[in-house]
């Protein structure tokens, strides 16, 4: 057994990382007291000899959403019968593969889905009222001589979701409070929603001045957000994502925002992280995050437990808490 | 007659200013169709010399929160019957002058409410979710190298509303849809309010994880956020102010802020504005927003109707649409 964990007991059950979860590392104590990790990460061996080499007979996996895992990592996996990611989104794992092999997936759930939708908000805000901008005009010592542009009223203001489950629904509750009014794409009509619904994302782009991309990464959503939704979304309008960078054409997103086709934006997620497309990092009209929406103290917390809970399901055989697969 | 404006005539009635309201600036077209406007701020006289040569017979005043309207300035306007304010808040004229020589004054009401409310909210989440640091953050090229510190979750935080006239109902009400426990502080309880009551702004503080700071500036609230508040809202507290800067002690709040003895600030107001004290331009745990809370396109074409209409109505000896002294 390669670079064990010595302050844990090896008769804890088995875990493999490939590379540390943001909540391992901040809570790495209180795992390594429930479970035993082997960390292929501090290995010097490369992954795939290091998973040959010594995780042939594990039997749980934890990642997040910055690893993936594809069929040529669960090939070299034979004993693998669970995966827990620390993420909301699955979009990294092969589940095709998942499925076939009989391995059970569980996400956090609805653990971040308040910090998201709060952060989504939060960045509609600051691009539409230009809080950040502000805040730079300010440091920058320009007030005094200048005059900071102003921004645009949010009450009125028509926003589309793109993707209305509980994150987009929370979204949606919280702009209303604003006056903001709601409509809606999803593949299909949610009979309990009271807000219109568009089949066609375009159409709801035509008909809203803001757009909060909400939805999972699928075949289907990739690159949804593309040219003629952008041009449909129009010159006064500003598009807000919380989801996944590939959701949006991020080179014709970047044109737009360029090229004043579109108003402005606010971004927790891109096509390439830790990338952000150069050309973004001049503007004044876009708000850059580093994929922070679902970082809180808070919900990390509660993803500590959900994912120590989960393992501890899966180990002693009992219905995992919140299972994405669960074969 | 100093330097009429050639573009309007002489038969429209006369309204002096002193500065340009910021609504006068990028309207100046549409107010000068309705009124004939005295400009001191183009003439090269000093102000007092200028009004005392020019100003005699003048009945009517349009000002902003920048202009001081003092009982020296009133003795040189013994025409003057009517002052209407581009601001929400009075505290730069003085109103007992006013009363004592029968002039009337007007304020822009709640056109600004929900813009200010709006920008509460955004500078709240902003510092509690550190998104304008995670801007900086990203823009600076720090995402592929070093972890971005985390913010807190809103949901279940204790806000404490200073002053809930409508400004601090409207964040309230905002503030509620993303799970936040709404207390506040004003003279008197209000009676058909759903949140708890706090006679002492300190009591407020102490159980109040972030203070809002909603209040109109008189001589019972200057400096009323002092250090004895401040120390009671702690190290894990935040405040934001879209009041008046002289509301709070600035020297203290910097020294706490510098200190780290409360967690952070959102402000959209200063003591000296444009002035901010360059302490506060280092911080990482501040966000700084140029007095622009009021400030949108659509509210600002909103003021300008309402000023057009209180000047009219003025001249016209009908009831003002918005006074805040009648005599």
């Amino acid at each position: 057994m390669a670079a064990p964990d010595q302050s844990t007991s090896p008769q804890l059950p088995q875990v493999l990382i490939l590379k540390p979860p943001h909540v391992f590392k901040l809570h790495h104590h209180l795992f390594s007291q429930r479970f035993h990790f082997l960390r292929a990460w501090e290995s010097p061996l490369p992954t795939p000899h290091f998973l040959s080499t010594h995780a042939h007979s594990v039997q749980a996996l934890f990642c997040n959403a910055y690893t993936d895992i594809t069929a040529d990592v669960l090939t070299l996996l034979p004993s693998l019968r669970f995966i827990v990611t620390s993420s909301v989104g699955v979009d990294h794992i092969d589940l095709v593969e998942c499925r076939r092999r009989g391995i059970k997936v569980a996400n956090v759930a609805d653990v971040f889905t308040d910090d998201v939708a709060d952060v989504a908000v939060g960045l509609l805000i600051d691009v539409v009222r230009k809080i950040s901008a502000g805040d730079k005009f300010v440091r920058a010592g320009f007030w005094a001589s200048s005059e900071f542009q102003l921004g645009h009223k949010l009450g009125g203001k028509r926003v589309g979701i793109v993707g209305l489950g509980s994150i987009g629904f929370q979204v949606a509750k919280r702009l209303e409070a604003f006056g903001c009014i709601v409509s809606y794409n999803s593949r299909t009509k949610k009979p309990s929603v009271p807000y219109p619904h568009h089949a066609d994302v375009r159409e709801l782009a035509l008909n809203s001045d803001i757009l909060v991309i909400c939805c999972a990464l699928t075949d289907q959503t990739y690159h949804m957000i593309n040219k003629e939704v952008l041009s449909a979304l129009g010159k006064q309008g500003f598009i807000v994502n919380v989801a996944r960078g590939a959701i949006v054409d991020e080179k014709e997103l970047v044109r737009c925002l360029v090229q004043g086709e579109i108003a402005g934006a606010g971004l927790d997620v891109f096509a390439d992280e830790p990338n952000v497309p150069d050309d973004l990092l001049e503007l004044n009209n876009v708000v850059l995050s580093p994929h922070r929406g679902v970082f809180t103290k808070e919900s990390l917390w509660n993803s500590y437990e959900l994912i120590s809970e989960n393992l501890e399901a899966f180990f002693s055989d009992k219905p995992l808490l919140t299972p994405v697969l669960n074969e």
